[in-house]
């Protein structure tokens, strides 16, 4: 029997109640914004213990609880850091789910719940994935930390400062990284940096009270006010016109080119999915995925004024406006740079009166392409999936790596997840497929032991 | 005793029951757009028995019922007809009231209900005037026909049809409009006409769900899509730059320039009580006041995408955008022209794609100068009020004026009425001041009177 077989086996024997456990996990509403953490960590806390692992609870002041679970290896020199979120999205709007967000159902073969697919699913996959390790072989390849933190989907506000208090306790040689993915034809990717993200809150109020729109003829409009601001920021193609905002971003190298061009995209499954003819200013081929890594973005999430009953009319000068953006950077933008690049572009295009609030900033951050484990990642994804791996130099989306890869100096990796494309992440319905759920675990534990055979450059 | 006295001294002996009537009808959430009239008709109905009017209610298909109240007067070969609605406007932001919208509150002098000042006010003085008059001269002037809508607040979408089923029993020599004003010191303004209303609602979906923001680098944002687009409609000062927008609209005579010119508008008032430095483009002097009659306006009523939880924080592209727009139209503008406009201008430049529904136009209207009733009504203000009436060509609000003073030929003229600008019509904490609501009372009684004595030209 192949070691491959042998995983496979072991999987299967507690895929049930490994699926309980997910279940179990996606039932707790653990939104990051509504700090609804402590039952989370009580859970997990739990979990790790009955896998044998020592647990601290880090914090500082005013952050929600990550967690530290440590377990000792064969080669207590080598410490794996695995780090993932346990905080979920919030679940608006609500009535487009099918099935209540926090009461997690299976149909076709998936599993719908908040956090089923970001990040749960790949959290619950490597704690089953240890759990059949050490069935399996009796002890850990090397030491692992379990690094779990509670405010992701918050923008990571105190994770930095967490990862300065604690350096001593998160040392390590490698850091599996929340989770790649597979694509929508359940090919497995993975990547090793990610995009940074500022997301601010733009507030404008124009006047005391809201009023008569009649008098909209003299007194100033803040929606007005707050467009013309927000349409300043690009031109009508939707390029970013912010002056200074492309300055630091450097072109990816030879050996990242080489993968852009390697990664496959199915657009066509892809605009079919959205519901659209063609991608933005016509994108497709690698001028697609070459946009996808490494152009910034500025983002409208929410933009909110007035009356907004639909069908129905009142006929009001509101005397306020608030926006929500988010901007993915790119390598080497600083998130604190561009807020401030934001702030004097508004100012100088006569909106300074506008108040920008950041509610976070994620720098963007990329790690070496032949690290230890992302060389035993890539060769045991070959010995694992049907299909090759495609290998991003760069995630599209953003975590909290820079204070880990940066901060704490360890390569980050992130082999193949559970998440597809249309696991409808930070959406309605979000939901993983059961299979990939089960095909993660078992990959987990194939690249841990892989890791454990692979040389340290 | 002059006949002034006698007025007074009337409306004071009955002035706690007249103002219970107000708080009794304000007390009723007969919002246009919730559909909450039966209970106000009644009310009204009842009240209008009791004065010894005949009652007709009057509708269409899809329409709330408009009420008809008619009195025989001692002139049976003049008519004039009323015109108020029971309607009120929705109440939202509700946490913004100080005291509940339909419980009508007492503080400092004024009473504080949704509908104080639009239109219960003025309805229920005038209603109060009659019986005044009746008790006073036994005998109404001339035959008078209330006629009450119930969709005003609604953009009157049935009221032209409803005036031409009717126009038989709607038939009248002269109509008093809803309600003039009291200015901020509490001068009296009366005027002939008004500014007309399209109001419409955008909305765009780019793509079939929302989806985590890390795609906006290719997939279309409807919000970015629908702010373009409403940006398209002025240029950086507000100036309106739709195609053929201006071309209808007819400078106003000399007559109307002389009144533009004597209108007091307190500018130092109206800055305090927005909390603003200066109007929208500087405007001041007759500048202000001829933009205020005469320049169409592009309000934003309400602008909703994606996720707007103050201080929260989502990552989302968001499918969908919604916005609500109002535009104030001039003579000789056409609200159902303007729409075409409207919709020609968002296609040629490049937002064709965005769906329009016009929720409701009313056309400017303009009444002559010099009718019977406005005769009447300015003679009676110069005996009436201490301080002199401003006379307003025409009216920065808007109501339903056409279908009567266009439709069926009958000229317009609104006295003087209970509200004030500061009165926070359409907005929360609306309120009149009592002493105002009394003394529209006694003007009414005056100035039926005159219109009694006054040779039709």
């Amino acid at each position: 029997m192949t070691d491959a077989q042998l995983i496979r086996d072991a999987v299967a024997k507690s895929s049930d109640r490994f699926l309980d456990h997910l279940k179990q996990a996606c039932a707790i509403p653990s939104v990051a914004t509504e700090g609804m953490g402590t039952e989370m960590t009580a859970w997990l806390e739990n979990r790790l213990m009955e896998l044998g692992a020592r647990v601290s609870r880090l914090s500082v002041p005013g952050s929600p609880e990550a967690l530290l679970g440590e377990f000792s290896g064969a080669d207590s020199e080598r410490t794996l850091m695995i780090y993932d979120h346990y905080d979920v999205q919030p679940v608006d709007p609500l009535n487009l789910w099918i099935s209540p967000p926090f009461e997690p159902a299976i149909r076709d073969g998936r599993l719908y719940a908040r956090g089923a697919a970001d990040n749960k699913g790949d959290l619950i996959a490597r704690l089953s994935a240890l759990e059949v390790y050490l069935d399996l072989y009796g002890e850990l390849p090397c030491n692992i930390k379990f690094f779990i933190e509670g405010e992701e989907e918050n923008g990571s506000v105190h994770f930095e400062d967490i990862c300065e208090a604690y350096s001593e306790e998160l040392k390590a040689d490698d850091c599996v990284w929340e989770g790649g993915w597979m694509d929508l034809d359940g090919r497995p990717e993975m990547y090793y940096g990610c995009k940074g993200l500022l997301y601010i809150e733009l507030r404008y109020r124009a006047i005391t009270g809201d009023q008569h729109s009649s008098i909209a003829v003299y007194a100033p409009s803040a929606p007005w006010h707050l467009l013309r601001a927000i349409n300043s920021l690009t031109d009508d193609e939707g390029n970013i016109v912010i002056e200074g905002f492309h300055d630091r971003i450097v072109p990816p190298g030879p050996r990242e080119e080489e993968l852009i061009h390697s990664i496959k995209f199915n657009e066509e499954a892809m605009l079919k999915r959205l519901g659209i003819t063609e991608f933005n200013q016509g994108l497709t081929g690698s001028a697609l995925t070459h946009a996808l890594l490494y152009a910034p973005t500025a983002n409208i999430d929410g933009f909110e004024t007035g009356y907004t009953v639909p069908g129905g009319q009142k006929t009001v000068l509101p005397a306020e406006a608030m926006a929500k953006i988010d901007f993915r950077l790119v390598p080497d933008q600083d998130g604190t740079e561009v807020a401030g690049l934001v702030r004097r572009h508004l100012k100088d295009h006569g909106f300074g009166d506008i108040e920008v609030s950041v509610m976070s900033h994620e720098n963007p951050s990329r790690s070496p392409l032949d690290s230890t484990l992302g060389r035993a990642a890539e060769k045991a994804a070959a010995g694992w999936f049907e299909d090759a791996v495609t290998i991003y130099p760069y995630m599209w989306a953003t975590g909290p790596m820079f204070p880990i890869a940066q901060g704490l100096g360890i390569p980050i990796c992130s082999p193949p997840g559970v998440g597809r494309p249309d696991s409808n992440l930070h959406a309605p319905n979000e939901h993983v497929h059961i299979a990939d759920f089960y095909d993660i675990i078992g990959y987990t534990v194939a690249y841990l032991r892989e890791y454990g055979r692979t040389v340290p450059a």
